[in-house]
């Protein structure tokens, strides 16, 4: 019966080489050599079956890509560049170490197109459902982190791409936004970014919250995508409405005084706390409807 | 209803001050300045309930300093120093705001002894068994960090304290060898270091697996914890084989060539690679018969 040190053994076989890479995983902790010139970023996110993903319907690949590309998109949000990860699972009693091999293997494949080194972990396994945590570590790499807390009034309020009904199929299959962070963050005038990982609305929230303005979103500007109006179709929730509150777009969320091509304005922020949005029936507060874990 | 973002504004008024950290928890990444002098160790370390812990048993207090000492027992087995740590949590549909919260001053009451700063992490709730996931980062801090690697033939066998029986519950309460480490790792004359976490024997085959050695263990020298005696009496197994392959015991097993205060040899490293024992009875073969999670 293949065990946890099989797996072990597996996954060395497996490693990239890297620069950054002292000792990779195998001892009690991986040993890096941290560049002085680089801020440190760290961060952690988790998959749980039936909640992030379903076991029953994705493959251990498309899920292990997932788990990355969640921890990928925070690096965008902060425009740094990865560097490390870790990998720490809880597979359900009696995976085969095939299925154990594809959920690494779907990671790696999302580390690698960012010559992000995997250098550790830890697996066990349960009789319970799949879960699946990544840590990441990122390197600021010559530009400032771009934080939560810097948005004015007056700045424009941006989004990378269109939004709504990733439950279709994209929450699963997104593409972390790294570059365009990176080259949008050179231009020294982003004030705030985040991903929109828990919908428009509440991660707008989080940017009114940490910098202390409003926002105001203009309805006929905000990017929609085709999932949304097939979502529509489906539950006669508007396009909209799935676009402001959906969640796992993992788009862009930025402030700017400037103009940028590529990218889409969709309002302004303002002075106060409040949230509200310009439809053609006049001003309507908009209310954070996007993903919390109740307790 | 609490939520996820409750717990989240909650944990961010628990971080402390600590020079590292430039931006704490509450942003996609949290970042840090690493000091250019140190060496950067990372891992990760999960605890399952009812593999790991017992939530009907234990508290969760207890539940967030074994996830955390776990980690902090990984930094003493490298000899360097904790200095940041995130937590991820998956929290079984309907657990308090209270219960998170004494599961996240677990973590902090055991970190907080090493100036281990918690800069960040991940919580969600599903409807299973609690999973929590510190991740460590560790500094070198003037030590060169201590491999399993390194172990010659000839080096006496130590080991920091008694082994065996942990189940009884030290495996909950156990101290990160830290100091101590960090000590004997000063002297310059420790070959190979593990903290004993899968057993004896399983820890003391991993060293030798990656050194390339094998071992002879004197079944006298063995320290035994009276809370192998304790089991023996109630599973008729010997107090030797509690020692030998019970897990978390959290006690190092180090490589030196040197005579070593305050600590215990209990054998030697030799040419090959087999471990025997030993015993009254002439030599005996050690079979690893520690922890391992079977998928």
């Amino acid at each position: 019966m293949p065990g946890e040190f099989d797996f072990i053994k597996w996954i060395r076989s497996q490693q990239s080489k890297s620069p950054l890479v002292q000792l990779p995983a195998g001892d009690d902790l991986a040993v890096l050599k941290w560049d002085a010139s680089d801020l440190l970023l760290v961060g952690v996110d988790q998959v749980l079956d039936g909640t992030h993903f379903d076991s029953a319907i994705h493959s251990p690949c498309a899920i292990g890509r997932k788990a990355m590309n969640r921890n990928l998109s925070d690096c965008a949000a902060m425009a740094c560049l990865p560097a490390a990860a870790l990998a720490t699972s809880a597979l359900p009693k009696g995976t085969s170490l095939d299925y154990a091999k594809e959920l690494y293997l779907g990671m790696k494949e999302a580390a690698d197109l960012f010559d992000c080194a995997l250098v550790g972990g830890d697996t066990a396994s349960w009789p319970h459902p799949l879960t699946l945590t990544v840590t990441i570590l990122g390197r600021s790499a010559g530009i400032q982190p771009i934080t939560r807390s810097g948005a004015k009034p007056g700045d424009f309020i941006y989004v990378t791409g269109p939004l709504g009904g990733s439950i279709l199929g994209r929450h699963m299959n997104f593409e972390p936004r790294i570059q365009l962070a990176r080259s949008i963050a050179k231009t020294g005038d982003i004030h705030a970014m985040i991903d929109i990982s828990d919908g428009l609305s509440r991660d707008l929230r989080h940017i009114c919250d940490e910098s202390g303005v409003g926002a105001l979103l203009y309805s006929e500007e905000i990017p929609i995508h085709r999932d949304a109006f097939e979502l529509f179709r489906r539950d006669h929730i508007s396009p909209l409405e799935h676009a402001l509150h959906d969640g796992e777009d993992h788009e862009l969320l930025f402030a700017s005084p400037s103009g940028l091509s590529g990218t889409k304005v969709i309002g302004r922020f303002v002075a106060g706390d409040s949230i509200q949005m310009l439809t053609k029936e006049g001003l309507v507060p908009v209310d954070p409807k996007g993903w919390e874990h109740q307790l």
